[in-house]
């Protein structure tokens, strides 16, 4: 049996709206048939090349390369906090807000899911802020024993969460940067 | 045609029984056929009494009457949130986390069930809270102008959900505390 290849440009094609669909209607309404529809691939394909519909978020949430934790070094965590939020913009946060919305249930279930959504958004988040974190502690602006620093991705990813839940809006840069002078730069401060 | 009528008894628990369900499968993996298994009716029943899903489900929230705003007044604002905290128990707190987890994709589509999110779980904690930061205010705990104020709800439900997304546990008393202790109290004290 020959297996037709996908080309590299065609399969990120297709992760692409896959993620695109997760945003639009959440992990368990997703369907193959939409996979299908939105990417003009038949369900054969699909099912021939990924197995799975859980596979098939897995690998397209995997081809998405993480934000590589950025070379910010501006003195200051007030600083260095405000250089993360310019490496960023309104419409990539909204993206992986919606990201999170239309997984929350669905990695409670699923392991794999778990795991993808913790390498793409989540550790990357945690360990460039570690890089960070460390630094203002050297330099004496948060004492090393301060128990807020083991909550700063508590504090950042549950705002992001909760402006969603709460006001039905999505976290924007104005946003954060309010939340970061008001929330986590006083506690860390403290 | 003569309608039948459920007992109000039969009514709470059938309505227990639907936010069980989406305790356990979230909103969009909630069928109808699961209710009708689970409370032991027909569907047919289901739908005559309660049109479609959403109306069931949002019937399902409004029933659980919200905690009460508890006459909580220790004369500080770290004993208040003590005391909100002895107020409630693990197992409810964890019942409110998965009923919100199950409800994250679904409410950003259906405003009805936005709405009774808001009002079961967001709205009381809101008010409650609210009461408790203005005595502190009026104490002197807290400066009128303190930015913080405006986050303390964001703070709270995001330590919630994200407790749940980072780290896949549920958020207990214990947790909460410690939370509370190195993070909103400090913030709000700045």
């Amino acid at each position: 049996m020959t297996r037709s290849r996908l080309t590299p440009e065609r399969e990120a094609e297709m992760y692409e709206a896959v993620l695109d669909l997760l945003r639009e209607v959440g992990y368990d309404a997703l369907t193959m048939d939409a996979v299908a529809g939105r990417t003009r691939a038949s369900k054969a394909t699909l099912y021939r090349q990924w197995g799975s519909k859980a596979e098939l978020v897995v690998k397209a949430m995997r081809h998405n390369k993480p934000t590589s934790v950025h070379d910010i070094d501006t003195g200051s965590l007030h600083g260095d906090f405000r250089a993360m939020l310019d490496s960023t913009d309104d419409c990539q946060m909204e993206k992986d807000s919606a990201l999170m919305r239309g997984l929350a249930q669905a990695v409670h279930t699923n392991p794999d899911l778990h795991e993808a959504l913790r390498d793409l958004l989540i550790e990357p988040e945690i360990s460039g802020l570690g890089v960070l974190l460390r630094r203002a502690v050297d330099r004496g602006e948060i004492r090393a024993d301060n128990p807020a620093l083991g909550y700063v991705v508590h504090m950042i990813v549950g705002a992001f969460v909760a402006r969603q839940l709460i006001e039905d809006r999505t976290p924007d840069r104005a946003f954060l940067t309010d939340y970061l002078d008001a929330v986590v730069l006083p506690a860390l401060a403290a």
